[in-house]
């Protein structure tokens, strides 16, 4: 059994590593649809956004080991890493649901990073700016397909638009965790690395709620809750993914078994 | 529940049921690993795989409902269809079992469909042509890509050469019904729709022995085993993929869950 790998504090690790395994987490629950889907062409779609959150997620990881410098490449950052060391929000981590959950967090998060890479163009990490350059184009087709979904079912059938208002009753708690500030926000933003995720709600906002009221539906009310993902602390969901996407390195390491 | 379809019996039909059925079920394989391979690259260069597969599934199960001209579409091909009624070869529905036989089986498919999209891109059927014509070309990189691991495996540790080895002697006793001649065979040739399978079996040879060679490992001894998936006698693995697989839309016929 291969040793866990720890990797260093520095807010700016901390920032890559949020958004680096925020798009892995929620690669993996997307592609849980693979095979699954209701139509062979819906199938293509969910897998390819699913590859495209994974080359992100790539990218990202590579650019967080070399900042930390300890040598770590971004395989043995997304295998060898225990569940705390984990900075994905909790939102992408919930099961993948039914088809309404699947489209409604994907329009949650597309939109988020949709949002988030616009900014990172403009960072102060060249290799940042290049990887942010190419994942824009992806997650604007990303929220595209999935708020399409949206308004289809929340203003299609009974079933349906039930379905889509469990789903927002369900993932809505979780939203708030996305724009929390915090210090690794702020020690992120001052020198210009991306900014602080407290300044993309309001463009968020604005925009998932155009495309709820496309679907005839409405954001329900705020609640105090707060998930903790970003600071480490997860549901009890991620033990899972992780033990299923890290059972084979961790059992071989290095090895491609 | 959603009642089954059938699909005409005419040669040129059950012909392309071949084709699309077993890059289907291939695809499925394939995709299993989403999520689950030995490194982040690798996960993507199968799920590209996987994807490039149910791509060409999806437009030879068009053009197979299309020449039926039975009003059935490729999703009402792809999942409401019999276990009965799949013509995919069973070496892809064998378990993926490790990277080895994945690696392995990956070649041989690759192989095959690269020679058969070649000779394809000729055939008297316009859109089946158009078809190969991008086809090829993936098949070309599935192949290399797929062989490049089994060069690494064969020729690696003695324990990836032990297992490659046991899955060559898993694995080639189903290469025959790949080749095996028969009445669909010969009555798809005669008017051009396609090459007989039988004789893309000299050159497919040719190649797989060349990489065995580099790998230094060799094609086991022929046996007398012919396995019938072409035919529609599937081994017990087809079930398990067909259930995964249909689940979704048989349970919600035409819906989105």
């Amino acid at each position: 059994m291969q040793a866990s790998i720890r990797i260093g504090s520095s807010a700016a690790v901390q920032y890559l590593l949020r958004i680096g395994d925020t798009a892995l987490i929620q690669a993996q629950r997307l592609g849980e649809w693979s095979g699954h889907a209701p139509a062979l062409e819906e199938d293509i779609a969910l897998s390819n956004m699913a590859l495209d959150l994974v080359g992100q997620a790539r990218a990202v990881l590579t650019r967080a080991g070399a900042l930390d410098g300890a040598g770590h490449d971004e395989d043995q950052l997304a295998f060898l890493r225990e569940e705390r060391d984990y900075r994905n929000v909790t939102l992408v981590e919930l099961p993948r649901g039914d088809f309404a959950v699947t489209s409604l967090r994907n329009t949650m998060m597309a939109t988020f990073f949709k949002l988030l890479w616009e900014r990172l163009r403009e960072s102060t990490d060249a290799e940042l700016a290049a990887i942010a350059g190419k994942a824009v184009k992806e997650a604007r087709y990303h929220q595209q397909h999935a708020a399409d979904w949206v308004v289809r079912l929340g203003d299609g059938t009974e079933e349906s638009r039930r379905r889509m208002e469990r789903a927002l009753q369900d993932l809505w708690p979780y939203v708030t965790e996305l724009f929390a500030a915090d210090a690794v926000d702020r020690e992120a933003a001052a020198p210009g690395l991306g900014p602080a995720w407290s300044e993309l709600e309001p463009a968020w906002r604005e925009e998932i709620d155009a495309i709820l009221a496309e679907a005839s539906l409405a954001a329900p009310v705020a609640t105090p809750f707060l998930s903790t993902g970003k600071q480490g602390v997860h549901s009890e969901h991620l033990g899972y993914v992780l033990a299923e996407m890290q059972h084979l390195q961790r059992a071989y390491p290095g090895g491609a078994w």
